[in-house]
């Protein structure tokens, strides 16, 4: 759970809405369990969930992609040999400890798979591990094997909200996104993050369900496809992690009636469950939306966006209410000097909550316009801005609340591709939940 | 000044330091004028402050190198104009507001040389005018040249002191190194940059000057082989100001008896005064030293160090004297998986603090080490960790601090190039000074 203390005033209309999101697909069940353990590394005791999801009956048809971090965790290596299997059965994800290059890491992750493989009728290569949390620390294997047995009896089908809850670190509240869709079937996901997160070609750790048959090899293009606009288009901290897994698993139980349907609703849950790992976002009070158009691809127009929501200065102005737009055109100018140099920059025009601040080669303000940004900026802020007396934030807003955004337009004039980018500003938050995340 | 409390245990000691090193060399003059003024795009009044410094007689040896962000100041825009120009005979440094992408900047800039030339009996073309603070408003010039006498007044041989404190923004404290030559002569040299530090082949205002004469090509030579290694080998946030200058003016007035040691003392010079700069930086309270070895040549060993400098995650931990070294570990494998994939990491090696963290592929930790790096951590701060509560931080060290660092050496193994990288924490000091610098 997050250091920070932030109550929302509508929790129970976000539990009610988060219950409108959660039917598990047929073919799946869901069970959770928790201990304390030691870390073989640190002075104090710590708590893991083991969060379970298996399949009824083994699928064929499962696709995932992996952080492109060049030190991907124990669970990644495993995940992506796991790719080559046949069948999968089961997904056993752990938080608090990442098991990244620790000493016997895969060792670790294979007696885990290992042993609910005994315990679900299952070959052991049939287990998808995951892990999230401390990079560097060791997996209390014992620890998670004697626990295994109640998550495998906490075993149901119906909701898939113990298992949003199960995988969460510092994220501020669960995440579900679903698609039903009018062919019969639908496809439900759920996200953890909160920091560490630049995907990069994959992120975080997010699980769809889906009971609409469709092959492996279909679902695996259909992933690829969908986590360009949708994950990779989102920072909030520019770091990359070394555990960023998004897994589609098909139950095989209602046939396809619609593919364009079912490719555009996946698109739909990335997309949402995306902007959901940024509106919980470490520390995240503002939410900043770049929609960058006019640019000679979409990888640029995408790349320029990241510039743009990852410059500091800028995130911590965000974070004061303060539009010091001169920094949002200093990160704009950075990424093109280092990556672009030479770029035709003079037909751009920069518009904050659609108002019309750089034109011409020349910032366009005055007085008057500096109040209507400070204005938008207040309007999109999720939390107060200063700590009440008593520490407790207390949300402006409902959740899941997808409608307050810091709204920044970059047109850049050179071409017909744009991209929409996600992220968030830099606080205090941000400081005290990593200052000290361990401990 | 710094939005921050700051103070320091012995300020009267580091008053003394800084004159000990300010003797201006032999053929220049100092001057400074400081005003109120009332913003054309804000509604309250601001400070500026005005600084001269002019040679006794105009020279033809003068070397600059400016930012690489692709939106330059006006002031930038005329200085590249002025590298061909035949002699300089001055120059004028404005803080409060960088004149970048603002309406008629470069006339404005122009018209302040123009002004300021009359004074001096110059053409003005031979004054180069430079701008830091805001970014998008518009220069007072009405005000400036108003001021411009009170400056020209003030000239004095002597000291540099007046422009090293006449030139900051939210700078801590005035930065000045010097050389003294054993052939005689020397070089001295003023720094002002606190945040939207990463430069990218020049950086921040830096001001060099001498009074040993080296024609300008070499000159011009010397110093684009000094900034490498120094100003670019440095990050605060990640960012790169519209602004970054750095010029090298000499007075001719002392031959040059061994140019070897020259080139060596203006490195010195360039090295401490960037090493200044990161042990200011805006909310800095740790600086931390990386040291790359084994890379295949200095560039990738740069780019590493600064990938490590630069990640949010490792930044907040040490503000927090907490060694989460897998952050560091993330840092990277997402600077290799992005830019370098499938570069051999085998035989890495990672220590902080002289305690190796990481080798042969995996973590080398346990809580006996765990309280070591912690240790380290807490033996290289600059300041509490967390504000005393009448909000007066006092710092740990006096000036200049030269000696406290968070060691990191990263030894790759794949080559026999090296790199040394200054960075800083992130602190909620930076947050508060960059959410509201411009209230």
């Amino acid at each position: 759970m997050p250091s920070t203390n932030l109550t929302f005033p509508n929790r129970a209309a976000h539990r009610t809405w988060l219950a409108s999101q959660a039917a598990l697909p047929a073919g799946f069940r869901v069970g959770t369990a928790r201990f304390d353990f030691m870390p073989r590394e640190a002075p104090k005791p710590a708590k893991m969930s083991l969060t379970l999801i298996a399949l009824d009956r083994p699928t064929a048809d499962f696709a995932a992609v992996f952080t492109q971090n060049a030190f991907p965790g124990a669970p990644v290596i495993v995940g992506r040999s796991r790719l080559g299997e046949p069948t999968l059965g089961a997904i056993l994800v752990n938080n608090k400890i990442s098991n990244v290059c620790a000493p016997g890491g895969v060792a670790a992750s294979e007696r885990v798979c290992t042993e609910t493989a005994r315990l679900l009728g299952l070959t052991p290569r049939e287990v998808l591990p995951c892990s999230t949390g401390v990079i560097g620390w060791t997996l209390p294997v014992d620890a998670m094997v004697a626990a295994l047995p109640a998550a495998v009896a906490a075993l149901a089908s119906g909701s898939i909200l113990p298992a949003a809850e199960g995988i969460v670190t510092t994220d501020l509240y669960p995440k579900i996104r679903r698609a039903d869709l009018a062919g019969g079937g639908s496809i439900v996901g759920i996200a953890k993050g909160a920091g560490m997160i630049e995907p990069n070609l994959a992120t975080m750790l997010v699980y769809l369900f889906t009971d609409v048959a469709l092959p492996r090899d279909l679902l695996r293009a259909m992933l690829a496809r969908a986590v360009g606009p949708t994950f990779n288009s989102i920072s909030i901290d520019s770091d990359t992690s070394t555990s960023d897994t998004v897994a589609l698993v098909s139950s095989t139980r209602v046939p396809c009636g619609d593919l364009a349907a079912f490719e555009a609703a996946l698109m739909t849950v990335c997309r949402d469950l995306a902007e959901d790992v940024v509106r919980n976002g470490e520390g995240v009070r503002h939410v900043i939306r770049v929609v960058v158009t006019g640019a000679a691809d979409a990888a640029q127009a995408r790349a320029l966006g990241k510039a743009i929501v990852n410059a500091p200065l800028f995130k911590c102005a965000v974070a004061g209410n303060d539009p010091n737009v001169g920094r949002l055109v200093q990160a704009i100018g950075k990424h093109v000097g280092a990556q672009a140099p030479g770029t035709d920059l003079s037909r751009l025009t920069v518009r904050m909550g659609g108002n019309e601040i750089f034109a011409n080669g020349v910032f366009q303000l005055n007085p008057e316009k500096e109040a209507a940004l400070v204005a938008h900026l207040r309007g999109a802020e999720l939390y107060a801005s200063a700590p009440p007396k008593d520490g407790v934030f207390t949300a402006a807003v409902d959740y899941p609340p997808h409608e307050r955004c810091v709204e920044i337009e970059v047109a850049l004039g050179a071409g017909g591709s744009a991209a929409t980018v996600f992220g968030g500003d830099l606080t205090h938050e941000y400081v005290s939940e990593n200052a000290d995340y361990r401990s």
